[in-house]
């Protein structure tokens, strides 16, 4: 089947033949940016020809009702965030995006209504920001809930993964956590949402300058996005490694305006670590690595980077309590499959 | 979002966190192959890692009661035609298949049931089938029609494209076309389908082998897979390269024991021209370059390579009539959207 299609004035775009499914794809397309440089061979062939190497591939699906509620996000919104989301497992061990693949299944009236279009110009704008091309995809109908899946591939001379925690090890957080969890909250009350709490949901900014300045800067040991809450994304973090996390709970930054804002209390907490979809990273590093970087990083960034814990040797995630037991951190992050029989409709939160 | 995860003794995969969706992808993968050597990171972290350059990059979306009903397909044969349709995308520009990604949309009773698990062993198998290993993808819940995205991932040192065919080249195909979209006719009509007929229909193998090895012995100036028809993807070859092809509708290549067994008569040519999903391949080669080939071609791979077509100075895909007069070859491919309004699930067909 042939992959996304354009025949603008982009230079490794190739020119389509006829049918409804490439004009279509003609409108996804046709103000697309220049491609960067690796991109050998963009849209419009059989298939998009990257050279560089080694590359981090990771894919992202967004299922309408699952992971998105029309009612609550704006079409350019949702195929920001499908794109933002997948762009994070880049960051996430230290890639920098080159290219996106998006496919989509669309009922027809979303393609008469421009809906799709709009959804792909989200993806696009995503992808610009992080210098990133879209190079492909599919396209289908569907009688369904709209369907996202956009696949990501970057450059990674030196991918830092999960599984590299030792301990002695410290664990720090980028950005504040619970804001997306805290918008999916007041909205399923129905109430208003404030401008920087709907930000924090609706346009999430995938990591990847962040990671790779870190990664310039400092041994980093592990990596992960904050796609899951902190508490499941460590959980992967401590399996993937082999090891045991000691979580500071009074420790984990959480956005004071957000927390003015949501109304939420105590159970913002919960939100920061269990309500997923902050996309900011958890990076683990050599005790003393990252402490010198915080000023800078703030400054560079203009959000926090802050540590929030510890490794030891061991299993699982753990948090200390007021009397100096350690208590296993229970609760995990979403899980999709969680209640096989569950088939109502549900928009991912906590 | 973590992507697939492992615990198998493969080298290069992660031990996982907890959680429902992780337990799923464990079956998913549990039985999975070694991976091919580029393949740095397997599944289990935020990205899979592929070492080799230049890489080929496709997506290919399968959408239920689009491009396959339950009732004419077990799971596991699902799984196989949604990876060998992109694999078949990869082998339309010469690729050698390293990686496959698979994002699959899926009802609570298909996790429960097992048929999604099924579903991905096709995909395993296909991928195995063609030396790929499956490095990551996404799974989510939906209350829709099933959905899978294969991403496909090859090495292509010389990708073959679509665009450079020239005036005075001659067009080839590989194998017999119209077997599958003959079976679907019979399919729809409620017929029972004869071996050879299923076989096209359900189990159709990427040329990645005939491409590898044709583009290794002659200079190919364009390549692409048959997904939507051989009237449809020489239109896309015409607009790519901004040459006319002309057709010889008698060349064309109709496998007798299905032509014998589909009792479409006359209809099998216009299945073969319009029908699609046959994924044999079409070349394009300067004159005299693939005749020397046929017969090892033939002996080797055990289907035929026929010549079909010239390439001339112009535009669009033409055929002669026998007073000598060129008519234009008017019926395209299959479109997803040709019709706006249409939505009806429909399955795939010409």
């Amino acid at each position: 089947v042939p992959e996304a299609c354009v025949t603008s004035a982009g230079s490794r775009h190739v020119r389509l033949g006829g049918g409804g499914e490439f004009d279509l794809i003609r409108t996804f397309l046709e103000s697309a940016p220049p491609l960067p440089d690796a991109v050998r061979v963009g849209p419009g062939d059989d298939c998009a020809v990257i050279d560089a190497a080694p590359l981090a591939l990771s894919a992202d699906l967004s299922v309408e009702d699952v992971h998105f509620r029309r009612a609550w996000l704006s079409p350019e919104e949702i195929g920001w965030r499908a794109a933002a989301s997948a762009l994070s497992d880049l960051a996430a061990v230290a890639a920098q995006p080159i290219a996106v693949l998006v496919s989509l299944a669309l009922t027809a009236d979303d393609v008469a209504s421009g809906w799709g279009t709009k959804l792909m110009s989200g993806v696009q704008r995503a992808a610009q920001s992080a210098d990133a091309g879209v190079v492909g995809g599919d396209v289908s109908r569907s009688t369904g809930p709209a369907v996202v899946d956009v696949t990501v591939v970057g450059r990674s001379e030196r991918p830092v993964l999960r599984s590299g925690a030792r301990p002695g090890d410290e664990v720090w957080v980028t950005g504040h956590l619970g804001g997306a969890a805290a918008a999916v909250a007041l909205l399923e009350r129905g109430g208003a949402l404030p401008d920087a709490l709907r930000a924090r949901f609706a346009h999430p900014v995938a990591r990847t300058r962040e990671a790779l300045w870190l990664a310039g800067r400092a041994e980093l040991h592990a990596l992960i996005d904050l796609s899951d809450g902190l508490g499941g994304d460590l959980g992967h973090v401590a399996a993937a490694s082999e090891v045991a996390i000691e979580l500071d709970p009074s420790l984990v930054p959480i956005a004071p305006d957000v927390e003015a804002a949501s109304d939420l209390g105590e159970g913002m907490l919960a939100l920061a670590l269990f309500g997923g979809e902050d996309y900011e990273l958890c990076v683990v590093a050599p005790e003393g690595a990252l402490g010198p970087l915080v000023d800078s990083f703030q400054g560079r960034f203009g959000i926090p980077l802050t540590r929030v814990g510890y490794v030891h040797a061991g299993e699982g995630v753990w948090t200390r309590d007021a009397d100096g037991s350690e208590k296993r951190l229970e609760r995990v992050g979403f899980s999709h499959f969680a209640t096989a029989t569950d088939s109502a409709a549900r928009t991912r939160r906590p």
